[in-house]
């Protein structure tokens, strides 16, 4: 991958607040929205998306039963009457990924619910309720990066580590 | 569904451009974008969802294998450094929905492909070439709506047929 693309990757990922989720629900695919935030080792080996989820959510029914997911972010595209830069070009990225669930517990459990509440200071209230809890998705396999119109490319979990990694320290 | 509700499901629908689309990957869940116009018939009796799509696409060989899918349209949320409304407050919709090949000889082609060319005038190059298809969606059991911070509600296809009928009169 480029330094273009991978800069771009970094920042859209880094820059966005929302994910679309798809989770396997009854044995069909769905579709969800999660707000995300993004979380790396020091040494920058391990990345992670972190959100915060209710234990009454469907989607988080479908996480605990099959952990196996997909996220999507999207390039915000332009709102009004008029067609926006043709679809096809907005930047986005798939990346499947494993889902986990992190108890209050769990080692991480503290610098991870810091990542989030960086990005999401309105969320501390939620942290006391009982039935919230931390999910974390570690990419798996390859996620697909979409730079533009014609723009699409393979990204390995490497790539996209350094891409955010990058991006967070640019 | 209140009025209010029902106004907003149906102004959110027709005023976005972009889906996520989760469709079954290999036996995973795969999430992607798609852009999609409305369509309704005359009798406000039928709703489609309608996208145009590469048969090089990923989720189009995923359709053709599983037509069963979720669309997911989300309210645009703000961008920059901080935090937006709390993205649990952003109005989505969730709707499973069954995908379905349009081919040329369909006596639908006409007016799906004039649907859709009315919101993407610049998608109309792309209807020379042979290895794109309209893919149509209907909508199949409840669709999930989320019109603000608890406010979710379930939603017949019936009350979504309504809901975009009245918005696209408004």
């Amino acid at each position: 991958m480029d330094p273009a693309a991978s800069h771009l990757l970094g920042e859209l990922i880094q820059s966005r607040f929302v994910a679309s989720l798809a989770t396997l629900h009854e044995g069909l695919p769905y579709a969800s929205m999660i707000p995300y935030a993004t979380w790396q080792d020091a040494a920058g080996e391990r990345l992670l998306l972190v959100t915060h989820v209710s234990r009454l959510s469907a989607h988080t029914r479908d996480m605990l039963e099959s952990p196996r997911v997909c996220l999507l972010i999207t390039a915000p595209d332009a709102t009004g009457d008029a067609e926006p830069v043709p679809p096809q070009a907005l930047p986005r990225v798939s990346i499947p990924a494993v889902a986990e669930f992190i108890d209050r517990e769990h080692p991480d459990h503290g610098t991870l619910a810091r990542a989030y509440l960086e990005k999401f200071p309105s969320a501390a209230d939620w942290f006391q309720l009982g039935d919230f809890s931390i999910v974390t998705f570690t990419p798996a396999g390859s996620a697909r990066f979409v730079a533009g119109f014609a723009r699409a490319m393979t990204v390995s979990a490497a790539q996209l580590q350094a891409a955010v990694s990058i991006a967070g320290h640019g």
